[in-house]
């Protein structure tokens, strides 16, 4: 029978050192152990991303993204080379196995690119040798033979890519958390490790915010069904969290986890004349300059004016303000304000698609601790709210109390049964 | 009509800083102002391959050589997006090629591959479109896709097979020494640089230790009569060394340098059988176990006893020691003894072939110091002596002035027109 097999990937900080990347090696041994076959994504080695990028930047204002790519690929081969080298120290059988040789195409967005499809022709065959297979993640190359990189946190896409091509039972993302929480542990300290949490959860978690996986791979790993677990490579016997589909015969909880983020901004257009076309007006130059609008929302004034406000991410405020004060001035309307002292608190769980009340136990939590919402935004298992940035941290821990977060039951206390140290007969 | 095409190499120490590459980047815009086409072939960052080298050591006592080589790679890979960086901040059109798009193609002895053939469609494609290659040096592929590197010199390697690929008017290396001297300045101050050699010299040059090339870059250019030119990179309008084939309408200096090598061991074996086949018995084991046997003497002695004496190199002494003692017992030797206090001396010299007294003239100049000759071999074009090592000063200071290379006016003064700044007129 063919052995099931497991994508492991394992970022920049649990490859930080060699000590870290015999760690790792033991990790896969022990897996190895159990009777699987073991493919492993590798990141660069934490900080030599940033260090490449440093020199880029400084040799040139403007570096060209294919050069970029080429430079900072290097970072995962390396990784990659020395942690097949710890394999087989151990001896173990071990392969590294660069974007090119896994196979992995792309088009030629570099910096950024896609993956098209994966070849695994000779990862198969390396696998059938017995081998552990140590990929570079974040690389793969276009029809032309360059380089390309899969942007940031590329080699959690490379790994679940990787998985489905494979036809893996489960891709494990190894990091230096111990998975998914219902909020962020330094803001709310009861927050609690969750077990499982579905794909549509997790994407709507990793869009607004939460660090721990990045949305394209949660949508990869969506859109094939492939299971993902999010551990710690620290923690000895890391449960993690799984992120799969929803499980009909689970009742869901109301809510999984309330997320914040303070990267935000609002800009408020005054006096604007409400006429028919005004909205494309002002928001097509907007999405003409590749910015996203994340909530709008329109005040009805008297005398055919209106209010008009929107938020963006913090860093696009100013090139947004620079087109606003254009627009403004084109479509006759009034002042334009800025407000970057805010935050986004939002709510998610799959459990709000069959039950209401969510909001409204929002808006009662809220107001108790005289927290003013500024904006608000829902969708089927989500809602998000705009306030003062100064309440952020207020906010975040009564909405966690309120959907009984904190007294969630916590399933990760099995205990791991670790093999017996075998005593030697003498 | 097709411009002139010239491969310039960089080593290590040129691209060793931020600032060392604007150097080089500064160096091929002049060079293309000239008129001609520019490939470069770069070294990994100097002290880079070192730090890999060692993490690969720390990590894994025995690392397989294929996994070395996707280590080792990376660094020339990172130099060559820099330098590739640099040139276009400057303006120029510059594309980095690693070894595999520049179709570098080697057989599959990992960490010292022999290159098989080079495919240069894509690289003339991106010449003609006035680019200026930046191949990222020491490695290649092999049949199956692997990184290979080309071991220890790799990187002129590289320069002159594409130099010859790409049917280019000359290969430049740039080093961090002004050319090839008579002997080595820190030996003998007197030392001068010289204008011109012919590969022949340069091969026993290199042979015997100059550590200016590699022997098989000289190989490659000598058989493929592409002319070599070694110059520094620090040195503005440096003219370097000129190595290529012999001019027969020049009359050839007797002797062109003189070169030494400490790191040398002799071995004795005392009381050999004088028998048919024993030097075969001796030798055989040596030549299995890899290790190169440089000079062989043999004292004629009595009764049917002979002793015999061999050098090779230090690193391979203590290898060679196990061998002789299983040796000497199995044919009934004598006593086997070692002396790794020795020096090799060498004269090397084209003129050689049409003169003859150049061995007296050794014995007469070293007697006259009271150095005692060892051993002694001589090709067409070289005398190497072996002799104490405390007196390597002595030694090559008295044949340099001997063979009148203290003398040896330079050619190299020419100076060298600047571009006169031009004044704007206002």
């Amino acid at each position: 029978m063919k052995k099931p097999l497991v994508v492991q990937k394992y970022g920049g900080t649990s490859v930080g050192s060699l000590e870290r990347i015999r760690c790792v090696a033991k990790r896969i041994e022990q897996t190895k152990k159990t009777g699987v076959q073991v493919v492993v994504v590798v990141s660069a080695m934490a900080g030599e991303t940033d260090k490449l990028v440093k020199m880029a930047q400084e040799i040139c204002d403007n570096p060209e993204r294919r050069e970029m790519d080429l430079l900072l690929s290097s970072g995962e081969r390396v990784s990659s080379a020395l942690l097949t080298m710890a394999l087989q120290s151990q001896g173990i059988p071990a392969l590294s196995m660069t974007g090119r040789q896994i196979g992995l195409q792309t088009d030629s967005v570099h910096t950024r690119a896609r993956i098209k499809q994966i070849d695994a022709k000779r990862a198969k065959q390396a696998l059938k040798n017995n081998n552990v297979l140590v990929v570079a993640g974040f690389q793969g190359i276009n029809e032309q033979g360059d380089v390309t990189t899969l942007g940031r946190g590329g080699s959690d896409t490379s790994a679940v890519a990787l998985a489905v091509a494979l036809g893996a039972a489960k891709c494990e993302i190894y990091t230096d958390v111990d998975g998914v929480f219902t909020a962020d542990p330094r803001m709310v300290p009861k927050a609690k490790k969750l077990d499982m949490v579905s794909y549509d959860e997790m994407l709507e978690m990793a869009s607004l915010g939460a660090k721990v996986l990045q949305i394209r791979c949660v949508e990869f790993a969506h859109k094939f069904k492939m299971p993902l677990v999010v551990k710690s490579s620290y923690i000895e016997g890391s449960q993690g969290t799984l992120i799969s589909k929803e499980d009909s015969n689970m009742e869901q909880p109301l809510v999984s986890g309330i997320m914040y983020d303070k990267n935000q901004a609002k800009i408020t257009l005054k006096e604007v004349p409400d006429q028919p076309g005004i909205a494309a007006n002002i928001f097509e130059p907007i999405a003409a300059a590749g910015l996203s609008v994340d909530m709008i929302i329109q005040n009805i004034s008297a005398e055919g004016h209106t209010d008009l406000s929107f938020t963006l991410g913090r860093e696009e405020l100013d090139e947004a303000m620079v087109i606003m004060r254009k627009v403004a001035k084109k479509i006759r309307a009034g002042n334009v304000s800025s407000d970057s002292k805010i935050s986004k608190i939002s709510i998610v769980g799959a459990g709000m698609r069959s039950h209401s009340g969510v909001a409204a136990r929002i808006f009662k939590s809220l107001s108790k601790e005289k927290i003013n919402i500024l904006m608000i935004s829902t969708s089927e298992i989500k809602v998000s709210c705009i306030i003062e940035q100064k309440h952020t941290k207020a906010a975040v821990n009564v909405l966690h109390k309120a959907f009984k977060l904190d007294n969630k039951p916590s399933i990760t206390k099995k205990t791991i049964k670790k093999p017996k140290p075998k005593i030697k007969k003498r």
